[in-house]
């Protein structure tokens, strides 16, 4: 359960390669740099002490021995879990056990009910975010499987695909013990869990800095430093104390508006959590992939840059430390581009998956309701299909990886945007070099004064010249004057028709590229919506989840359970909650709603009489009215009396 | 009026620099490249003195002095048109010459009617075709204004600039002289057209092939070989004489399905025509741009080619004359993606171009019984505003440069992609040569059978294991085992998500590729279909165009004008035929449409009651019903008698 210790370790570990590689390259340059003009390091961060540390070539880390190494670790704990999945099975379907398995689930026990939020939500979100963390790792891990040696490199991918499976089964027993409903499997349960932890702990203790980790835990101070940065500069233009909560208010607000016996399906929590984790894990991976890497090479630039320069023809001045200063700049300015790149993305792929909470849930209302989504499937349908079927098992993991192609794409689209704008327009205008795009405009300006002029000249001839004021209502008038307006600037309209026709791609891109990690929307236009594979899984994951979970359904079920006497006890078994009832009350409800005994009552023989002839539909035709129509309106039947 | 016939001759001025300079290029090479192996000619067409004609250096065509000069055809025209236009203003406007100059159009004849559609069709979009063809020119043009030197290439902007006004204005007379409804206007039109007609055959008799053009016109035999060949190929497997007519009939119907009373409005005509006439221009241009130059460059490789292969690293083969082979084998298949892609994109785009066309009609026919366009502005709303003059305005030039950048964005794309295809896929399995997709696959191919075979295990179990069929509906069921699948599952489907997300990325950039050139179609999905700058001209261009020129509200204007005694002479006087009332009528029809007398003579005094009560609001008080509500919907008003 305490694997969530080991993210940052993890993270550190992403950088393990390439960050020792380039030190030994640092360190080379350093004996033939030591003439190098750091007048650049003021620009950046206020670092006093650059000079110095800079001197310091970045230590390597001897390889650490752990006394109970990762192969033990999954050689006993994975016996270790599949002995606790056997005592459950035992100990819970100890009577259909012979009988089990043969057919069905060979009485494993199930990990939990996706669909009836049973349990608490806790633990599945945790078991989800670890074993997603386990995934991220794999990606980058020499050992896949520690407990098996791979005698060769190309081996790798066949047990790659392995753990694939592998991780899931080892994580399983952690779930299955929590909704087991048996104390000897929380007993189990909490053992395994500090175990995982234990493991993990000791690990860290014993080897806090592992070879893969940089020596100096670069990108904490890194973090750190950007942070601090701006909180001092942030602090003095926010006078109120309480800003900062008032936004995160008005934030939440914003994602949960608190409705009254609303919940969102635990499917989706788990989809939000993991998207949440993927978020953190990629802007850390591609924040120690990237930034350590260039500040090392900023900080490894000597004379010979210049001669590599000037190789290829390219002589920014004369003066060999000034050509310095201005690599370093150049470099710095990239950096700077990235993390704001990096920022941005970040923070947009953010606010659109708090944008698909609130989708998300109003999708569901609509739907519990009966209404259908923008060409979706229709609910109304009975049943479920095989295809909703699998679309609901796809879900999370299309959402999360969604996510991670989504702030990819942003990620370098926005970084070579900042780049182009910082090297064409902001150096340019600051120090007076660069000046392509300002050659460019030079020599294109009558062109494009030409076609601003068109432009605004239509513009203020539509509005002074052919419109009219007529009694409070404006009219067309001097329709000659228009037509030959239209005649006339017709070619320059092509070419401002170009310009427009650039800015639907660009818009049409930005729009799609941002909105990619949306599984709620379609990034296809209106009428083919569900030719986006993202979406279509979307529509018919709902309506699986309304056809299973639908609340006016498991309203039903409690009231029918809720039997004098046995109130407490059959509620409790069905792992059922009043506010279930409350849902689903309020989907029935009348516009006048109030409420006593009677009207409690009432409900309960309605529903009693609605099961009745579902189960029973021969009886329907001794019936005056047909049940279909006051069930879905919520209006009073005629005779509650089956 | 007859430029038309100056298009073939301008697309063949297209390819006039490049082709000059490879001619020597192709001659050079032909000293040394007398060994060539011709056997990659039977590859492609059918060619049997192919080596004859390539041994023959391209002639080198002398330059052509007109004795009648364009900058004398300029320098005459010009005050012709000047001297045209003054006249049909004296004739026409004498009456108001000296108060017209002071406001207004300053008593210069209207181009046409765009909005009326009073004159014919024809001459319009003639006039409109040939200003965009002289804009075609205009881009590729060293002397914008021939009558006007130009000094210094730097200059050439500015002229082109000035140009782009020029011409409009040139053309000016043409389309007012067949508007202005006077003898004198014809005959004046007709001169003008005739001569500018005269001096552009006397241009191509005199100079049949200009210095710009290529000797031996390549791209029309080309095109003949390639049309030839394909019309003996097909020829065979069609043996219904009349499929293509059918074909074609089909195609038109789709088109323009007869609906009585119903026409476009002139300036979508328009629109449609100048689409035509660029796919028209940018195919030529595309095709003569690559094509010949890549023959060329085939035909004049020799073996220097393999030392410099061999300088990059790149052996194809030891034997010398086999790597030319593959070389020419390579370009000859660049040159099928190349041709394969022209015509691919300047399908899709007709193609889009013609939905376009029903989408129009259809959406017209909504707008004009007062329904809305998806996230358009509303019809509704009385008058007409500036914005929606202005995206009137520059509506068919968007139009145009949509069909531009679209069908060149798809040669783009689909280029690339066949490329991709022929390089990766095809030539590897023909020939076995560049494996490297193979390769890949090879050695992925554990991890790409692994998500392929989660993919099919969930659906199969979706069918067969969680699926049951209960009394004729399917329920779901085992559903421990489905949330045990779900959860050990995961991993995979986060990978299989990265695959569906490409695939996401792919549907959506080719859809929006392909759709580009619609404006009638938003690139952006439900809810912000306006923040495309394409659409919201179109909305805003369709909402002007209802608001101006609506068969009711024209059928009505028709109607009051029709007083017994003078209904031939106002009716001719206004412009109006009898379809606009049909059309109109039509609109406002109840379902049982019993024609009669009586009822025409009810509608025109209904009529007169509508236009009484909208010019004298005061009066609707003294009536007891609204007026609005019968107008609407076309029932039948409560008193008929104002």
């Amino acid at each position: 359960m305490d694997e969530i210790l080991s993210l940052p370790s993890f993270s550190a570990s992403l950088c393990g390669e390439v960050p020792e590689k380039m030190s030994s390259l640092a360190s080379a340059n350093q004996s033939s740099g030591e003439s190098e003009d750091y007048s650049y390091g003021n620009w950046y961060i206020d670092e006093p002490n650059a000079r110095e540390e800079a001197s310091q070539p970045y230590e390597t880390i001897p390889a650490c021995q752990h006394s109970f190494p990762p192969s033990l670790y999954h050689t006993c704990l994975a016996p270790l879990s599949l002995v606790a999945i056997l005592l459950l099975s035992l100990l819970v379907k100890r009577r259909r056990l012979c009988l089990g398995c043969c057919h069905g689930t060979f009485g494993l026990p199930s990990p939990l009910d996706f669909l009836a939020e049973e349990s608490g939500r806790l633990v599945p979100v945790a078991v989800f975010g670890i074993l997603f963390t386990k995934l991220c790792v794999l990606a980058l891990e020499e050992d896949p499987l520690p407990f098996l040696p791979i005698s060769s490199p190309a081996g790798q991918g066949y047990w790659k695909t392995l753990a694939l499976l592998y991780y899931p089964a080892l994580y399983y027993p952690l779930i299955a013990c929590a909704t087991v409903r048996h104390q000897a499997g929380y007993v189990l349960g909490c053992l395994l869990s500090w175990a995982h932890c234990a493991v993990q702990i000791w690990h860290k203790v014993e080897c806090p800095q592992t070879p893969k980790v940089t020596g100096k835990s670069y990108y904490e101070d890194y973090l750190r430093h950007i942070l601090s940065g701006k909180r001092s500069k942030s602090s003095s233009s926010v006078a109120n104390p309480s800003f900062p909560s008032r936004i995160l208010f008005y934030f939440l607000s914003h994602i949960y508006s608190p409705q009254r016996g609303f919940r969102l399906p635990l499917k989706l929590i788990l989809s939000s959590t993991l998207a949440a984790i993927t978020i953190y894990q990629e802007v850390l991976l591609l924040l120690v992939a990237f930034v350590p890497n260039l500040q090392k090479a900023r900080e490894g630039i000597t004379e010979e840059v210049t001669y590599m320069l000037a190789g290829f023809g390219l002589v920014l001045s004369e003066d060999k430390l000034e050509v310095i200063a201005w690599v370093k700049y150049y470099l710095w300015a990239l950096e700077v581009c990235y993390v704001s790149a990096l920022v941005l993305s970040c923070s947009l792929t953010f606010l659109m998956l708090t944008r698909s909470l609130v989708t998300h849930r109003n999708n569901l209302r609509a739907w519990h309701c009966g209404a259908t989504l923008d060409g979706g499937p229709q609910p109304q349908k009975p049943g479920v299909g095989a295809t909703a079927i699998f679309c609901w098992m796809s879900f999370s993991g299309y959402q999360t990886a969604f996510i991670c192609l989504g702030l990819f794409l942003q990620q370098i689209i926005f970084f070579l945007g900042f780049v182009l704008f910082t090297f064409l327009v902001v150096i340019p205008i600051l120090y007076g070099r660069n000046l392509l795009l300002f050659y460019m405009l030079e020599n294109t300006w009558p062109f494009c004064l030409t076609l601003i002029l068109a432009v605004i000249l239509q513009n203020l001839t539509a509005h002074w010249a052919f419109l009219e004021n007529h009694q409070g209502q404006q009219e067309l008038t001097n329709r000659k004057s228009l037509y030959a307006v239209t005649f006339l600037l017709f070619p320059i309209n092509v070419l401002v028709g170009i310009m427009v026709g650039f800015c639907r791609m660009l818009i049409s891109a930005l729009f799609n590229i941002i909105h990619f990690c949306q599984l709620d929307l379609s990034l296809l236009p209106r009428g083919v919506e569900t030719l986006d594979p993202g979406y279509r899984t979307y529509c018919y994951y709902l309506k699986m989840e309304v056809s299973q979970s639908h609340p006016a359904m498991r309203a039903f079920c409690f009231l029918l359970l809720q039997l004098p006497g046995s109130q407490r006890l059959a509620g409790a078994q069905a792992g059922l909650r009043p506010s279930d009832v409350e849902e689903g009350i309020r989907l029935l409800q009348t516009k006048n709603s109030a409420r006593n005994a009677t009207r409690s009552r009432q409900s309960r023989i309605r529903w009693g009489l609605a099961y009745t002839l579902i189960r029973n539909p021969s009886l329907l035709t001794f019936r005056k009215k047909s049940l279909s129509g006051p069930l879905a309106n919520g209006s009073q039947p005629s005779s509650p009396n089956p």
